[in-house]
């Protein structure tokens, strides 16, 4: 979209390297609608060029093979979730009493969650590159750096809340919002966001016993 | 397996009835093999017939098509679970003191669980099938059972113990152990059977609050 913006505005040649950059992100949102409306066993260069608007032999110029397309669209996506993930973790560490405390690490963790179209979008994208994953080894890495990021976000935020046993706490709040993620992108009309907020909240309002713990 | 004993011990005309059972056991067995090795995008007739040591025709024989064949797989699947969870659910009933419940409770929840290789098994074939029905609709009722039976057992649970605000409390438990049996499945080095009992003793213990609580 954005290329084919600048196209039209520019009258000389678009400048390489932008051009380069702007093709390839173009290219992964391709993917990421494939892969959404049809699976990722569907997200071959052909279907993706195709949902581009470009050449086959354009896309096969941006990227070697089809494993280096997806693992670039997964990166987009990592990338996407890790740029809200930090502003929310500034908004915890400005927050000036236990209430907005509790509310920004709220905020936080929902940032992993289908809360909205966008989120429910990148959460079928997820499960689809995590599933295939299993079958398909060159996925792997981009797999268990998610799954790794997951829980790194949410200790450092157990930890730094004096939770006692952060490891299996960690855990179990990871393995929570994996459950909620994958029951929303597979039963989407009983996984509502309101429910998978309620049940967030609840399970940090557990982490603090008595309502004056550290949470 | 049982059908091959069973011809090789019989002389005359193996029973119609036991033959078409046994016989499409075998071929479900086949299923989840095949499944588990390769995806269920393998699955195919042709697949599971060699996988059975069948002729195709014999599979095409006991199954209309391949939408009864994996709705069949699945349904001996669900079977299994249940008659587990059935036992479970008897010794649950039978417990005298508190902590026997306790224990009673988490052996019930863990049957949902991939803690030894045949539950791991069931895991992967659970999460390919209910990831399959996401853009296969011909998948999607069975899926949907299988969500709304582990919520009901958890719910029963819940409710028979005491549990406040069960509705929200079902979602955020059986959330739970979906998403252990989802990062098991994906990530099994890292979510190994000892962390997913650690993780729903917690939970579990998390419910009964200073431990005198209704589980």
């Amino acid at each position: 979209m954005l290329i084919k913006l600048a196209r039209l505005c520019y009258k000389g040649e678009v400048p390489k390297v932008v051009d380069a950059e702007a093709r390839r992100r173009v290219v992964a949102e391709a993917v990421f609608r494939v892969v959404r409306a049809q699976g990722l066993d569907q997200a071959s260069l052909r279907n993706v060029a195709e949902e581009a608007g470009l050449a086959v032999g354009s896309v096969r110029h941006y990227f070697a093979d089809h494993d280096e397309l997806l693992a670039f669209a997964l990166e987009e996506l990592v990338g996407r979730v890790d740029r809200r993930v930090m502003a929310r973790v500034a908004r915890v560490r400005a927050a000036s009493t236990p209430e907005e405390r509790f509310a920004g690490v709220e905020g936080l963790l929902g940032e992993l969650l289908p809360l909205d179209p966008d989120r429910h979008d990148e959460a079928v994208i997820w499960l689809e590159f995590s599933h295939a994953a299993r079958t398909r080894p060159a996925l792997r890495p981009a797999a268990r750096r998610i799954h790794e990021g997951i829980r790194m976000v949410v200790g450092r935020v157990l930890a730094s809340a004096g939770v006692p046993d952060v490891p299996v706490e960690t855990e179990r709040l990871a393995a929570l919002l994996d459950g909620l993620a994958v029951d929303a992108v597979l039963q989407p009309d009983l996984t509502t966001p309101d429910l998978m907020r309620a049940v967030l909240r609840r399970h940090l309002a557990g982490l603090r016993p008595g309502g004056r713990g550290p949470l």
